[in-house]
Order: C-alpha cells, then sequence, then structure tokens
C-alpha cells in the first residue's frame, strides 16, 4: 500500500535516510558517511544506495512509497529540483530530482537543508502554529531558513536566508565566503576554529590543543563542550564570544523581521545548548528593540538532528515552498 | 462624484496632503509644517486641518473623495488604525482611524511612512512589478520597507522593517535606539551630526561648522551636498562612512532577502543620489555573496518626496497590507 516516505538529510559528510509511516512516525533509519571529494556521480550514487538499503533492509517496498524529500546544501531551485550551486560539494547546475525520479519512478522533491529543517521545525518541532520564524542552525557554518507569513520565504532566486553572511563588523575575521565580520566567520566551527589556531599560534595555553586533532582541523561540538565543562579560558572565550555575535545577529532579524520566534539549532546547538541558550537570551537584549523582542520567543530546535527528515516530510506533503 | 482620493504624508516635522483624481494623477497639493510638542491632540488637528483645507482651496468636495490614506511615523496596526507606538511623535496607543473617520465620514488608511513609501515605489514608482524588494530610506533616521512575495511584509507585530537597526558594528556608536553600531547610527542624519560635532569638538576644520546653525542642531541634506560639493574633508568622510556602512548593511539584506531589487531613498538620497548611488554600488560588491548580488537591481527611489502619498493611494485602492 502506497502510505510511507522516504525522507533524507544529504550532508557533506553524511546521509541520514529514514521512513515515515502513515502516521508520521520514523519507523526505519539509517546513516551513511559520504565524501565530498568523490563528486558529484558518487554522491548521487550513496544517495540511490541509501534509498535502496532502506528499502531492502526494512522490508518496505518501493511500491509503499509515495515520495521521496530531501534536504541538500546549497542553493536549490525547488521547483525544478535543480542544485544551483552549493559551497562545499562539486555540484552545480545539477538536476538531482530527474536522476532520483528516473531511477525509482517515484515522486522526489529536494530543498536547501537548512531551510528544509526549519520548515520541519515549523511543521513538526519548535514552531508548531507561529507565522513567523527566524531559523538559525549553527553547524561547520551558519545556515538560515526564514518562515514568513506562514510560508516559507526563499527569495527571488531561491538563495534568501543566508543568515550566516550578515556583516556584524566591517573589520571583523574574514570569513569563508570572502567578506569580513560574518555572523558565521564568529559562531561558525571554521571561524572558532581559525580563532583557536590563531590563539594557539600565538602561545596561549588550552586545553583544546591536545582535545582537537594534531593539525586542529576542525572543532568537534563535542571537543568545545568537553572543554568549555572544564572551564577551560580560550574555549569559553571563543564561545561567549560566537554567542555574542550570535546575539547581535539574531537582535538585528529580530529588528527586521518582528518574526513570533526565532529557533536556534544545528550540531553546536544541540551539544551545547544548556551553556548558550541562557546566555543568548541575555545577550539579544543589548541588540534588540525592546518593543519588538517581547513579543518573540527564543527557543532551541526541538527536533534535532530529524530536523531536516522532518522537514523533507512537510515538503513532500504539503509542497509548501 | 466619488472618485478621488486625499493621501497624507504625515511627518514628525510636515504634513503632506495631495487630491488624486480617478487616473490617479495628482491634481492639488498642499504642504504644512507641524511640531511634535504640540502634543498627539494638536497634531491630529493639524491633519484634519490640511484634509479641511485640500477641500475648501481645491473646490473638490468631501463628497468626491473615496477614501482617506496615509503614512506616519511609528509602529502602526494598519488593520485597526491604531498607531502603537512612535520614537519622535508622542502617541501611544493612539487610533487615528476612528478619529479621522468620525470627522469626515470617509475610510481611512494608515500604515508606517517608510513601509507606505516603499509601497508606493513598488505599485507605482522604481519597484513596479518587482515581486521581493528592500527600501531603504534615509533621513534624519533610516528607515526601511520590505515588500516580500508580492505583499508589504508587516511581521508579527507591525514592527518589521526596523532596517536602520541592523547591528553593524557591536562596539560601534550609539545609537539613539540604545544599541551601538546600527546602520542608523553611521548613515542617519542624527549619527552624521554627532559625528560632525565630535570632529569639532576635537579641533577639526570644516566648513560645515560655518554652514550648520550655531548649536550644530541637526545636519539638513542640503547643507551635506554643499560641503561635499565644495571637498570638504570632513563632510566627505563622513559621508562616504554613511555611504560604506549602507553598503554594509543593504549588502546583509541581499544576503537575507535575495530581492530582485533594492530601492534608497529618503531626503539624503534625494539631496546626493548622485554622489551616493556609484559609490553604494562599488562598496556593496564587498559585503554581499557575488551569486545572490548578480540577481538583485539596486536603484534610487523614483517618486522622492512623494513616495508616501502614492503609497497612501495604493493602500487605499489595493488594501496591500
Amino acid at each position: 500500500m502506497r502510505n510511507k516516505y522516504i525522507c533524507l538529510d544529504i550532508g557533506g559528510t553524511k546521509v541520514l535516510g529514514v521512513i515515515f509511516d502513515e502516521n508520521k512516525n520514523i519507523v526505519y533509519r539509517i546513516k551513511k558517511k559520504t565524501k565530498a571529494e568523490e563528486g558529484s556521480g558518487k554522491i548521487e550514487e550513496k544517495i540511490i544506495k541509501v534509498v535502496d538499503e532502506l528499502i531492502t533492509t526494512s522490508g518496505i517496498q518501493i511500491n509503499d512509497i509515495v515520495a521521496i524529500g530531501a534536504g541538500a546544501p546549497g542553493v536549490i531551485n525547488e521547483n525544478t529540483g535543480e542544485i544551483i550551486y552549493t559551497p562545499n560539494l562539486p555540484w552545480r547546475n545539477y538536476n538531482i530530482r530527474s536522476v532520483i525520479e528516473s531511477k525509482f519512478q517515484v515522486p522526489f522533491y529536494v530543498g536547501n537543508d537548512v531551510k528544509v529543517g526549519v520548515l520541519g521545525e515549523w511543521k513538526f518541532g519548535a514552531g508548531v502554529g507561529r507565522r513567523n520564524i527566524i531559523g538559525i542552525f549553527v553547524g561547520t557554518g551558519v545556515g538560515g531558513g526564514i518562515i514568513v507569513e506562514n510560508r516559507l520565504f526563499t527569495g527571488s532566486y531561491h538563495a534568501a536566508g543566508e543568515l550566516g553572511h550578515i556583516v556584524l563588523n566591517t573589520e571583523g575575521p574574514y570569513c569563508n565566503c570572502g567578506q569580513r565580520g560574518c555572523l558565521e566567520a564568529y559562531a561558525g566551527k571554521i571561524g572558532m576554529t581559525k580563532e583557536i589556531r590563531a590563539e594557539v599560534a600565538r602561545g596561549r595555553k588550552t586545553i583544546l590543543k591536545d582535545l582537537m586533532d594534531p593539525n586542529m582541523t576542525l572543532l568537534k561540538s563535542k571537543t568545545m563542550k568537553k572543554a568549555v565543562d572544564e572551564n577551560d579560558e580560550l574555549a569559553i572565550e571563543i564561545m561567549d564570544r560566537a554567542i555574542y555575535y550570535l546575539a547581535a545577529g539574531a537582535g538585528s532579524f529580530v529588528n527586521i523581521f518582528d518574526p513570533d520566534m526565532v529557533i536556534l539549532g544545528g550540531g553546536v546547538i544541540e551539544a551545547m545548548g544548556d551553556y548558550i541558550m541562557p546566555r543568548f537570551k541575555k545577550q539579544i537584549r543589548r541588540f534588540a528593540l525592546p518593543d519588538v523582542l517581547q513579543n518573540t520567543e527564543l527557543v532551541q530546535s526541538a527536533l534535532g538532528d530529524d530536523a531536516v527528515v522532518y522537514g523533507a516530510l512537510a515538503l513532500v506533503t504539503n509542497k509548501s515552498f
């Protein structure tokens, strides 16, 4: 009976695949590691493999599947299923929908992963019933999603919501995008890692040096949490700086959008929400207009790592783009 | 015959009133100075006086008027006609609609003046046919209006669009709102005036000192233009700083909204558009993501001082809120 959904979170380093039943419960899940450098063909194969594996190991038939939904990184035309471009994966003007649909003969919908994650929080998580939501997802970088008047806002050319690239300090640290002082340069793990490396190079003592890999490649959220829990001075300084700029960015978004709700999510928030949220709520008062902020709820993501697959479910069942 | 519209731009220091005929042409106009310190009762009287004067001097009857529309400063509930609060005028929770409707027995619609101005640019000016527009109006302060998916976006509690209060430098100059480093603190005339005063106090030589009133109360746009035209070093420095931060703010808005168009308007832009626009277009490339910016047109307001009355016309004829 065709009443189930396959939903995917296609990340730079992993693919999460789940099957939802007709009651919107996750009845099966699988996680696969991917490698960006394997190229677009290989990644497409991985997606197909995950769908194949979901079907063969779960005992659920492809004929049971109503549709497949996915969130993927980059700027995506959600109408055509074309990945227009993506910063960390080798895709450009790549129509992933047609590939998946021709393989499985099932409708396939795809959107930007962070936007889809915010869609998930809106339809099934922290933001149910809200009309205007700002979602900020903090991980390797800082991504965003915007619900405006009960719709996911995608902008004129599918690129809206780059909340990590609000400029908070025109003379600030260099960001991966080429600008300076973006929110992402302060609060994303790449930005935090750069600052840790710079401080260590200056001779600063920190247990992060021992906790991270020898090349200090990329900070893990759990590593940061451990160092902060152990009162490491540098770790606290860098995390508090990230929170300060998260608050400055979110405060600006409150002033711009007058949202019902700001949702913080992503790996860093999942790992350290207890540390971040109270500090964030205090700091944002420095930046948001009080009359606007009083009507804005500030919350942590409710769906955690499942936000994107729930959003993919919303995508295929509501076609809310 | 009931086929004309009265439209008002209710400012802190002036009221502009016009009559539009059935072809949406301005057939009569009048301008009145107002004083904020005269209190809300007096301002309400001034509005009534302007409407009265429009009617008596134009020879057009109140029975010819379909509706009255207006833009006014502050946070306004455009559904109820209530001015929720306003920074520079002594109004709070003041229902101006009921006062005007009971006086003239004609429907009255009112919205925030900058939002209404952007509505005017969208329906009758630079932004005709665009789907997503960011309007930044630079005057005493910096206001904003946002068109999202063919609708004026007003936010959850009618406060959206405070584009002047995006934080561009967390340690920057103090803004009237109590924050630091807002766009308004750099690019609004109050912010520029403060910086001029500070530089003069430091002994900086500038012809602005002679051109402004002895107390250097508030810079006029024309004064700034004159000083820049005469190559005054301080004037150029402060104007270029304003443009730089306008570009940083607008660049962030491009990254956030992926708009079709950014419109700059307001008194400062009207007076100095030839100086500002080319520099603004150059600077914004530092801050906006290139892939997003390439799809965004950057233009100057087409309606100038009439943007708000045209927006008020759009308000009463389209009820576009």
